[in-house]
């Protein structure tokens, strides 16, 4: 289902336009080169509307929300409506604090969001089947969880992405289950953050965004899972900089041959 | 008196929410998650006092200070004080203008840190000793600086860290002398603001603050002694790829062979 | 030409004032030190004076402004042009965005710019010639540009610098070919940001701007072809890595030996 994806991604260079936290930014803009996509980050106000006329897909992430920063986010939001431009939303810490949950309600409201990807305490917060976050870190995860996600995904008809140590993708109807990934990801801060940069280099090229999440979270994972096989690993740095390099080096091939998810 | 508190810290992943600058925001996020704590950078006005009320302790680091900025500082850190969530404050520039000077004494004046961590120049001009400092890097230091600081500590009730090729630590009466690092930790940037991260993690683990501070430099200053004598370290970053492997790889065994510390 | 400004950096240690974008402050500030220069990031309206002051350079940079952070650097500017300090300007993204465009020609009007430095989407949309950006990557030059770069150079009493395969700095008069540099580093985000914390660097040092341009663009992209060499680099991040030490590990035999351009 995901064949021929990341050749999408290569040839057609998406620009992904992104209005990301100050944390994790820089990594989510060379994942986007890495994958074969083209970055740019811009916040202002003033010039939200023009840029992302430029770009592919635009990438919305509240990890250190403002006030401002979330009108910028809905102003880009809907000009990306209006052009039939995929947004990707990554509802950081939603739950942890009211401003984030509010935030993202507000988003959600106002814009049409193409994909809402996030832990299974985010998803389970917005989703209203519960979980528990400390800082935008899941700690408790509910039961209910996939059919909440899944009335989500219909009431938003979006595609909602939550993810674990097997991730779940769904449309509303689709349920997709990626094994891909490994746990030194979670060693590093910002993973969350720089798959939601390629799942907008996806959604960029490919305009089933069910395939294209799919297609992200396989190539995310499967480069984590090459890195931390590489003998040069000794750590979370070592780590890092190795799974920057497979995502860069990953290939149709090497994802035919990795690649572990199921559609029920 | 260190041991046993990396072992805490690790058991207790506390939260540390920081409250810093865009330079090395994600230095600071990975070291804390790398030492076995978690970070959380939220700043917005709307929504620091939630957050700390989730958090095990609390950093304020004014390395790209703006006046918005402070008012979140100080109305997360009253928070902090009213729950008893440790603060740490790291006044980057302190000396080198005035609103930084300004600003770090408005903090002090209307939130109670725990501790305060700079380099000689930044405590010698809070302190009353002098020193001189060039955009934020310490230049000239005080020969009087020891007894301002342990002054110091004392009117603030606090624990004053001054960083340099020795490190001090005093709560105004005790001083503790720290030996560990290396020459390296100063040819990247940030490595201040991570130590005040790392300590952050300590202080959210450990109540006693002096022993806190004094842990969190010997772990830091030995995962660079240990990072320096790597076959892969070649220059600046492939040194700072292999201190943060370090520091994820320290274990209370490493800290009892390798701790240089002393306290009178 | 450039013969000994490398050590005119390294002994001097000049203080470059940066005020620049979320994505890439952090490589900006390390890449500085790495050159052997001293970073110091400021922008709040209420210190950008009095950082400046103590500055040997000054480096704009607008990959993520605000009209907020234009100001700063307006007033940053005027206070570096009032006391004689070099301003580098990079003009991220110029024509791409109305607001891009015109605060770079605000910044223009406002302030004596030393350097300009950008790709040749950036100059070419700035000198009147043309050219086509996404983002902030070009994707289409003019074939006058060289000719508007020169136009440019004069009106502005500036050097123009214009990043490429083959790097033109000109000073409107003299036409200065750079051919150093390697394909790797358009693979990571933020080489462009980089080059100018090195031209700031270098112009700290020495008041030849047209030198110190020159001086800066082989010292970095030397850097590049060395670290290309290495064992070690198995994609973007592992280059990013080798290359930031090979900067660090620079000398003047080495910039004797593998320096490429010609002045015409």
């Amino acid at each position: 289902m995901i064949e021929g994806l990341l050749t999408k991604v290569r040839s057609q260079k998406p620009l992904v336009h992104h209005i990301t936290n100050i944390v994790t930014v820089n990594d989510c803009a060379n994942i986007t080169l890495a994958v074969g996509a083209l970055p740019v980050m811009a916040h202002a106000l003033e010039e939200v509307e023009d840029m992302v006329k430029a770009a592919s897909s635009l990438v919305l992430n509240i990890g250190t929300l403002t006030p401002e920063q979330v009108e910028a986010m809905i102003k880009a939001g809907k000009k990306a409506n209006e052009l039939g431009i995929p947004v990707v939303l990554d509802p950081v810490g939603a739950g942890a604090t009211p401003l984030r949950t509010e935030s993202t309600w507000r988003i959600l409201n106002e814009v049409k969001v193409s994909v809402i990807k996030g832990n299974s305490a985010e998803i389970g917060v917005l989703a209203g089947a519960g979980g528990e976050i400390r800082g935008v870190e899941a700690v408790k995860s509910s039961e209910n969880l996939l059919t909440a996600a899944k009335n989500m995904a219909k009431a938003l008809r979006s595609i909602v992405v939550i993810t674990g140590a097997t991730d779940i993708v769904t449309d509303g109807h689709r349920v997709a289950y990626v094994d891909n990934g490994h746990y030194l990801m979670g060693t590093i801060t910002g993973t969350g953050c720089m798959l939601a940069s390629v799942i907008g280099g996806f959604c960029g090229a490919e305009r089933d965004y069910f395939k294209a999440s799919i297609a992200a979270l396989v190539v995310f994972g499967l480069a984590g899972e090459l890195a931390a096989k590489r003998p040069e690993v000794r750590g979370p740095a070592s780590f890092k900089t190795c799974f920057f390099d497979e995502i860069y080096n990953i290939t149709e091939e090497k994802i035919k041959g990795g690649s572990k998810y199921k559609i029920v």
